[in-house]
């Protein structure tokens, strides 16, 4: 049989991270690769009271059809979290329940995007947002990008001199894959420029309350007076990702026709994983939770961190985020971190090569480094090994088992919530 | 904001079912519309402890994120239980884990469809389908469809002369919205015809399993020898459709493929649901458990037709199911189904204006009857009401309410799986 496929699938191919995902499975590999968050918080005792809770009281409810926009308490309970932890002033009818916020993205190329259409967007960006768009056929305008966020003037040529430009899209907290995070005056130039420009803004914020240290700023959505700004969010990091429920907050008009969308997609998101989400935010003390989870983090954070500045060549660089899951290098130009990868699952140690963040290629001397899913003394083994690879691929192969580690160099310039690693 | 969406949201409208089923919320309505299965023969008390039980064993992984193409023991249950009720070969590895056989549609027209290319339907077809296609922009070719599928000659007709055909879309088994089942022999001839021209036809087939009488025919994916057939399935009828749990079967190609559109459409579905579908399947005597629901079904099919044969007027003609969900009805060409709907409101009483089934539109006479959703008496008081109201608006407003029931009419000719009502 010669399946006739759709034109746009000629772009649509495996992606890297599904790829790598994989190959995590085997407990033996120490992964910076994937975002899986760490699972010894995941709250498995209370959720089968949970399971139990909602099945008693809610029965049949729970297991039958319900509505597209989502279970009413479970929009209520987001609201007032996002108004609390956001600084926006929404209502439960101003959210839909997603399957996971990855439908957020489907859902907005959908309402947007026409073929040839352009999506402009941090450079680099989330390879995820890069999976759900591709299918509608945009062209990727990648914005220059600095640790406050995208270069202002940048932007603004961008959107002055760029033709059906229909969606800016932006991870502003932690971003996933650079663990930058957006000044509130870049906050406010982008909501200003947009406006003018009538063009509407994803802000894709999944790692939000994940922050380490420092002030929070606020988000998109609540600097937004126009209904410009669709926020997308997520339970798969503060509470767990294997129920798949995200949110999508946005003006009416946008709203309604996610929701018409949204229904052509999957009728709706399940009845009793969004009814155990509310009952769980219900009953749990959620702040205390996420501290918990931050707190992991942060000292994996710091592990990790640590271990960069022990073993690292000089001319690598990586950030050091203020919160979030990811950390983000740059390797010396000769160094292509799809070889490096090869060499380092020799070694039982994944990670995701930076190419895969920028929708029009390059950069192939950059990699994520994901921190969350191992503990500190795994991280220090891994990143002892990973520096390993680079300097054979520095040195020439072989060369390098035999050597002293080098003092390490790392980092550039200031930034609103990045940090260099310090040099030593 | 003035928002500027993609030209497919010109086609994308709200829809009618979900409207109605806004108003089936109101336990006052007998709701005839929607398709909600029965949720009494939902098995709330196994939950509880399927749910605990998950916990227990899978702990963490049950609520971590899992693979694209799913839970592998549940796709190996599904493959398993389709070799046994639907005379297919399959392993569990030409199975992929879908949210809902909603989103196997969606992920068949991102594989196939160009805007603009023509996908073949019976007339009528399923209105999800029509949900989920239209966002692509297709043309629709509705091909002349009686009793037994969809008719030989008008089938090689249009797949000889219409220009870019991707797709025969089709539900061979106990027909939304039509109650019709596809004979053995045309099968075979849309198979062989759709091999000539090198069209894949998606077998979408959530009824299969809920047939009251007579042998059940081999699906479309069990006659297929060339990787022609894509085979959607749900536990939304034999389940319960609150975990949002479907499949998709197909060759490796098409599968491969589906598997990176899902990706980008929802990362994977819900770890904890797959995992407690596959311990229902191990732990559960499905047989026994489908076997109630089709009883149940059965009785209330045949309260339905018992009403439809006392209480309808001549010129109304219902075709009678041999299992699934619906019951289909022609009203005499001067009524007008969605006026008939608003009377019927009225009288809280819903149904679906059959209209909303033909993609090109017309047949604004006809009606969808759900009959699983209602116990026997309100299926008679439904009917009883249905049928007045339909009096009314042959007679003339306020005359039919005085009137004495009429002898009904209902049904003509032969058919492999559906019956008359008989006249009285």
């Amino acid at each position: 049989m010669d399946y006739r496929f759709a034109r746009r699938m000629a772009e649509v191919r495996a992606s890297e991270i599904r790829e790598l995902l994989k190959l995590t499975q085997n407990p033996r590999v120490i992964s910076f690769a994937g975002g899986l968050p760490a699972p010894e918080f995941f709250p498995v005792e209370e959720m089968k009271a949970i399971a139990v809770e909602v099945l008693e009281r809610h029965g049949r409810e729970a297991l039958q059809y319900s509505t597209t926009e989502g279970h009413p308490p479970l929009r209520q309970a987001i609201a007032d979290r996002l108004n609390g932890t956001a600084d926006t002033h929404l209502s439960g009818q101003e959210v839909i329940i997603t399957t996971g916020s990855q439908q957020g993205l489907d859902l907005c190329a959908k309402l947007f995007l026409d073929e040839g259409d352009a999506v402009l967007c941090e450079s680099p960006t989330y390879i995820g947002a890069i999976s759900a768009f591709r299918v509608f056929r945009p062209r990727w305008v990648e914005v220059p990008t600095d640790d406050e966020g995208m270069i202002a003037d940048a932007l603004e040529e961008r959107l002055a001199h760029t033709g059906r430009v229909k969606l800016v899209y932006v991870v502003p907290d932690f971003q996933n894959p650079s663990g930058r995070t957006w000044s509130l005056e870049r906050r406010r130039g982008l909501l200003a420029a947009a406006a003018r420009h009538g063009v509407p803004v994803v802000e894709d914020s999944p790692y939000r309350e994940l922050r380490f240290e420092g002030e929070s700023v606020p988000s998109l959505k609540a600097l937004d007076p126009d209904g410009l700004v669709i926020s997308l969010g997520t339970f798969s990091k503060i509470f767990c990702p294997g129920l798949r429920l995200g949110w999508l907050a946005a003006a009416r008009p946008v709203l309604e026709k996610c929701v018409i969308l949204k229904q052509g997609a999957d009728l709706h998101t399940a009845t009793l994983a969004q009814m155990e989400a509310a009952a769980y935010m219900g009953r749990i003390d959620l702040d205390a939770a996420i501290g918990r989870i931050r707190g992991a983090y942060r000292s994996r954070r710091d592990a990790m961190v640590a271990a960069l500045a022990e073993h690292m060549p000089p001319g690598c660089r990586f950030t050091r985020p203020s919160g979030g899951l990811f950390l983000w290098g740059e390797l010396p130009p000769r160094v292509n971190a799809r070889d490096l990868l090869e060499k380092c699952l020799a070694r039982d140690v994944a990670f995701v090569p930076g190419g895969a963040f920028f929708p029009n290629g390059g950069h192939g001397n950059t990699l994520r480094l994901n921190f969350s899913n191992m503990p500190e003394e795994r991280i220090a083994e891994g990143v002892r090994r990973l520096a390993m690879a680079i300097r054979e691929i520095m040195d020439g192969e072989g060369a390098a088992a035999e050597r002293e580690a080098q003092p390490a160099f790392a980092g550039s310039g200031s930034a609103f919530d990045r940090e260099e690693i310090p040099c030593r």
